[in-house]
């Protein structure tokens, strides 16, 4: 049984439909205007993000601000019925802000400061720039925060990017010795005896860089966590002035699911809701099912960083215009993908855009009105269509649970020691893909899973999963430990637990500060296998291959259920399995191909004695499946991210939702079709 | 029948023999500079260029100059009866310029200034530079300008590239502002809301690049519209300073084919005519034929900026040496070469170089005469032979014409804005590949082609293609409207009619700005394809892949001549053709293999009842044939640029002017063999 | 019968076993330097390398000194029978001395001075720099220079990279003016008249890069030769301060074996003995032997760079952590390639590291002592076998020569100009891997070579191989001439005697220049071949391939031994001989794959009457033989550089040394496997 979440925006507590629109384009065009709005209406629109670019057209000049505009627009659309995300303009600022302050312009690795151009590219600390944004989002809060049209401030767009200036730097500087007090603390902590890079003062760190240093792997996770420190600190400051205002509307900020510039566990704490835009690349030839569930699995990772549902701030009705090769997403794709973020624990269906530019670096990234200007296009018929589905669906899934009782640890920090330190394996090491792949199995069987990283709690899941936990920080061992000595079952993989949160490397052969105690074993060497090499395993009825790294290991207390079948390491254990208190700890000594990965996680749900919702059923490749519950109802959502047809068969009767039809033994599934099933909890 | 042009050069009016020639590098030894004028003469070289890389010889100090070694070099040359193009030397500068007046060297688009050093490395806008130029050319003129052996003046060398320095940007200021005379109508001709990035004066403005604006399409298209502007109003400076002291003496410079960084119609109204360096990639595996279409293509389109014959200013004697891999001209295919220069309209046959430079980066260059210094080598006798070639046809066909029925719009703004655009594919759209492919068709057959910018006037032609026209400007759509309404044969591909000469897109659904009247059609979407992903079509009786580009089309007039065979736009319209007043208007709504485009390209050509200068023969893949007219002459080149015999059967009898043979029936072409057949007019 | 040589390291005069070790990392675990000692003991090391980046902790602020903890290091060293390395330490400066002196910090070719960081980052100019480095030195020489333990210097290490500032420009301007005297000079031994480049003072020479003149051939060369003496210089300075204490302490630098940026043998004629750090990247799949063969030619090259034995400074015990993928070693391979090493002339077997650091850049290479601290790892085990191996052997083989009938030229400043100089390949052509590939048969067949640059002395070698040697200097025309005049065996390949030392070409056909009457033929043009293209040749009994450059040659009185097959070139000559005084000259006029190489080299040894080591028998590919002597005995060192099992036949009975066995008819080597063979002169 599923919690009930409160509403995500209070003054519109229904599913959201609609996008960012850009009236500030199209101001000598108010017949476009008008027309979009009627077209808004025709599909289903009730929610559009503005304002994101406008700080231009609202302060022209210093201190002059031009809002009549803006009012205009939010009375017609507050009049359509459609409601606003009013957006702090901090993403992009005016010339004139750049031209009087080059101070706000970022500087980059090398010293060198931008020129006025580009769109996100303002330093985080600067003290004039953080006072222009309290000053126009000020404003914008008093002239808009109590407007019954606005339900949600949209802070910024998409925070990123690293600034190395001189003020940066200096911040820099106090963060470290907030952190280390002392600069023997700091000096230890990076190891910094190496190659004589010892500092003898705060004073003489400098970010590292192409032109700097570069071989300390601390100096590089501190600047990293220094940027998610300062641009969070950034990001509060605008939150305050609009919140001075008003503190009644919520406030969220647009993340990129697993952008890696920023640790955003740390970020979501300072909103109130979790937001994020989505551009998978449907249609890679082959790729469709494994970009389906890294989309999936990333819809997870969002919602678990306030452990409840999300917006769904951006996503494409068609084509972007940025990659190499930008596909139309085929007929159902659409409905698809948006339903499956529903599923996932999205509160809404939001596109970058309403309406296509007409000139400038997105014109042709596609929009629900495009350049014709009509609702004849393809594009349009399907977003008004799914507009009516989310209409219809919006009263009984709104606000409800995502329950998991898988979780897969994700962690961010790690992940970036892992790429950054000089290892076995510098072509590569996907941690992204490893994560996701262990994400599959339980996506397809309809498997609840939470993403979450080493600092999240995990005494209440029946399976933990850690792959390539390459960082043991934030009292990962002891959580870990007590976890499986009190029945959890776990499964870490190879390149586990090698170093601390400094990416010092833990001394000793068996010790449990690497978890030996747990898993019953340690690693002696890591051997790194080329791109088209591999060793294999035999392992229940198959042989499987090997690849990227392969741990030699010697197991103390651990079971081998499996061993290498060549190399110097052959018949060395690659499987291995450790009964721990109550509970048992598993480890692949090995990287290997997805079968392997599918077959050790159906053994661990095999193992917890979990099955997937849809109970003891076989589902075919290429489907998805997830679920939200309240404390009466469950909706099921089985997704064919395939290009074929595919059947799921039912062990029992259900509702599906979309066209009030009742489902029972067999679905078919249509290229990219959906179905929601409902049934009593 | 054809025109007869006056000649180019007056003072010598014959087909010119020979090429670059530097003896500044031999002031030293004067014995090889004897050597090679005896050499030159036994090779029948009757023209070399001088002085190109010269000045910090002509004028090793400030305003010291020295020209005696100049005065006895052109002496000797002309008692051998070899006539001089005098370059102003302006390529490159001497290193007291450099050092005296640091504003001469470019500045990139980082805002670093060039060192000295490179070749073609100067400011267009320096005054100081503009100054030094005008002195040295004057000095130049007053030196040579009335001497019988200077025929034309070699003004500069290559012209390219673009400064960023802080002239160039108050010159590119400057010329917006006599553009747009408000700052209103820029950023709305620039689409500049978008992303805040509104100017708010003029001053505001920079050049764009890596750390500056991008996002901004129309500030690119106008920056490289300005660096054409500036790069011909900096050679105006230059021809100004000759032409001051004897007029009669015409002026070209050397052009280099396709180059993307000039808008060469425009650099050519200011010159008596258009020349060119030409460095094809022969012996490609395979690629040869492709190779040969896209050279004779070239030599059109330069042929065309002026509608008369041109020269051809540099190409290679055998292999050059900046390739990766330099590869020898094999026998036949330096005479077949330049002899398809001349059938396309060149009055010469010039090399880069006649005399291999002993060291520094071109020292591995071919030349006439090699570091051997004999007449002993296989390229030393290909070129005698081919001297003597020229010189027997040079009567015969110096000054003639080259009538064309077809043209093909190549249109260098047009593809600026194509390839800067985030569009569809931004992984490569081949626009010179695709403009060249529709005219290998006409090139084989022996059907003249024109190669013209939307600039042009299309009215006497039978058939227009416009592949791949992305910009719509210059009024083309109502010149083809009228073309197309009179009984023109018209053609168009993907991708065109986008978007306005600001890269503004054009809005509405089927609109006379986007021609819709005269295709009977409009565009919905288009799709994308990977590299290895087809669609295809079912035409004639043959099935063709379809490939990059896939619109999906809604014919409103048109009838529909081949459909889509996949893919959720299966059965929708792939080829069109509308009926538009006495005209018919074709559109491909894909690209597509080659064999759809030639088969394409023979269905125009039998509607318009056009057929090969040979007549109704079929001429095998390989063969390229061109011809030139006079009042009374006509003289076919049919050359094979295959590495195989190629036999073409012929319906009557001409005769052969290299041989002075009589051929009927079949001709025998041996790999890289040429003949040029004449027939009267 | 080989010479005995002094023992490199008079105060220890046996093999060296054991490498880098940086107690400085740990002075905060002194039990941690306590169990490296003991390890050390158990894995028989009785030598290691101290203080290379250690300057932080000896001069911890300007001109204060802590001498302490290295003292009680060396003392439990010292204690334990382990000799000591002390190395100078101004391959990493302290953090102080970059702040205080910016100027020793590396200005890059683009003029952007590094900041601190990275290692080796020094400018060789600075006059302060030098001066901090002879202050460290001295006191580092006064304290331990007659430290009974201390047995060498190890200056800085791995000199290499280059530095343009300010007063790096100035003594570079200087170094010409020293060499050229007049300006006029210059010009011409750089062809400056070229594109107007010409000098009028080496006031205006600027260093070539990358936005400054790069089209001067004769400039680039210069400046990498000022590089070397300028680090030559440099290290001079570092010499003459610990010389200046104690002048019985023998000096090295280590190397990095074929690196580039340096000419070795300038840099070995300052130091006592030569010491190189090796990395051969071991287990590429299919690329084990080519690896073995390579790094046995290294071996060769640096024991030549002195003609006798030389230390193994670094060399890896499993993995390196910098490559792409870095493979473990397999069991073996570390035993073959350190006793390969000794075969070549190593007397020694040091490694990076003895132990692992635990953090910064370098924590994952492998070491002796790996994280875990302990001895049961399969490395250690491996390195404490071998360190009783080398202890055995150490009396039996330290001091003896490598004999050799064989040269082979490798010249770096060729190597210099052949990459520079744009030619008729310049997607590659692999210098190194064509040296390596005339080298394999000797070496796999027991043939000592000698690998010398252009400046050695030929003339008691039986034959002399000079694969694309492009430039003749050094005399080597005359040395060659009178080398073959008097009975000596020659070979060269393409594109060799293109240039002289200034890279300007040779003029005329057959010219004693270009050695045309020792090798009977004059190159009149050369082809390039693509990747995949390729000629054939006929010769002895078999076709072979040829490649990458095809000269067209015309023999004058040399015989033709083979033609080629196709191309327009088909039947001119491929391979010749001629006969000149007393001796041979072959010349083979393309490049052509390994077969054809191999089959070469048998011919000039069977022309030589030299056979191998082993006598009359057929050595199985993936083996490699070399050997030592000493006036009385010599050793023949056979390892198996394949993964398969090899059996080598002998023809005589001999001692295997390593496990004083008695050899006679097969020997077996597992693959790695390696054998010692003893035998009398």
């Amino acid at each position: 049984m599923g919690k009930k979440f409160k509403p995500l925006t209070p003054k519109y507590p229904h599913m959201l439909h609609g996008g960012d629109y850009n009236p500030d384009q199209w101001i000598d065009y108010p017949e476009i205007i008008e027309k979009d709005i009627e077209l808004m209406k025709k599909a289903h629109i009730n929610n559009v993000s503005l304002g994101i670019f406008s700080w231009a057209h609202l302060e022209p000049k210093k201190d002059v601000f031009e809002f009549e505009w803006l009012d205009k627009v939010i009375e017609k659309l507050y009049e359509a019925g459609i409601y606003i995300n009013l957006a702090t303009p901090s993403g992009a600022r005016p010339h004139w802000l750049a031209d009087e302050y080059p101070e706000v312009l970022r500087v980059d690795e090398k010293g060198v400061r931008a020129h006025f151009g580009f769109r996100h590219n303002h330093c985080m600390t600067s003290p004039v720039y953080r006072e222009r944004v309290r000053i126009i989002n000020t404003k914008l809060a008093q002239r808009y925060g109590k407007h019954p049209a606005v339900i949600m401030w949209h802070i910024s767009n998409e925070y990123g990017g690293e600034c190395h200036c001189p003020l940066c730097q200096q911040a820099f500087r106090d963060y470290l010795k907030e952190k280390y007090v002392t600069v023997e603390k700091m000096n230890h902590a990076w190891w910094a005896r190496f190659w004589s890079h010892t500092y003898s003062s705060f004073d003489e760190v400098e970010s590292p860089g192409a032109i700097s240093e570069t071989a300390i792997n601390g100096l590089w996770l501190d600047w990293w966590r220094f940027t998610t420190y300062q641009t969070t600190d950034f990001m509060k400051n605008e939150i305050a002035a609009v919140k001075a205002v008003n503190p009644e509307i919520p406030v969220t900020t647009n993340m990129m699911g697993l952008y890696d510039g920023l640790c955003y566990p740390k970020l979501a704490k300072e909103i109130d809701f979790v937001s994020w835009d989505s551009y998978p690349y449907w249609h890679v030839p082959n790729e469709n099912v494994k970009e389906a569930y890294t989309e999936s699995f990333t819809h997870d990772y969002i919602r678990c960083l306030k452990m409840k549902p999300f917006i769904l701030m951006e996503s494409t009705t068609g084509t972007v215009n940025w990659r190499p090769v930008s596909k139309m997403k085929k007929p159902g794709m659409h409905r698809l993908a948006i339903l499956n973020a529903i599923g996932h624990g999205a509160e809404s269906g939001l596109y970058f855009q309403i309406r296509q530019s007409r000139g400038s670096a997105e014109k042709m990234h596609s929009a629900v009105i495009s350049h014709t200007g009509t609702e004849n296009t393809r594009v349009f018929k399907e977003v008004s269509e799914l507009g009516a589905d989310m209409k219809k669906i919006s009263d009984l899934i709104y606000g409800s649970d995502n329950p998991a009782a898988v979780a897969i640890i994700y962690d961010k920090e790690s992940k970036w020691a892992l790429n950054q330190s000089n290892g076995p394996r510098n072509c590569g090491l996907d941690y992204d893909g490893l994560c996701t792949q262990y994400y599959k199995y339980f996506w397809q069987n309809g498997i609840g899973v939470d993403v979450l990283d080493s600092s999240a709690d995990f005494k209440d899941y029946k399976i933990v999963i850690a792959p390539m936990l390459y960082m043991y920080h934030n009292d990962i061992q002891d959580k870990l430990r007590k976890y499986v000595e009190a029945g959890g079952i776990l499964l870490s993989t190879a390149f586990s637990g090698v170093a601390d949160e400094n990416d010092l490397c833990f001394l000793g052969e068996a010790t449990d500060e690497k978890l030996s105690d747990v898993f019953g074993m340690w690693v002696e060497e890591i051997d790194a296998l080329f791109e088209e090499e591999f060793n294999e395993t035999f392992f229940g009825n198959d042989t499987y291959k090997l690849r990227e790294l392969c741990e030699v290991i010697h197991t103390t207390t651990a079971e081998t259920l499996a061993v290498y079948g060549n190399d110097y390491y052959k018949d060395f254990p690659v499987i291995t399995k450790n009964k721990y208190g109550k509970g048992i700890a598993y480890h692949i000594a090995a990287n290997c191909e997805i079968q392997l990965i599918e077959k050790m996680c159906s053994l661990l749900a095999e193992e917890a004695k979990i099955t997937g919702i849809l109970g003891n059923v076989s589902i075919p490749d290429g489907i998805g499946i997830n679920y939200r519950e309240n404390e009466a109802k469950r909706y099921i959502f089985v997704g064919n991210f395939s290009d074929k047809e595919k059947t799921v068969s039912l062990s029992k009767t259900y509702t599906n939702i979309l066209n009030d039809g009742v489902v029972f033994d067999d679905v078919k599934l249509e290229p990219y079709g959906i179905v929601i099933l409902e049934e009593d909890v």
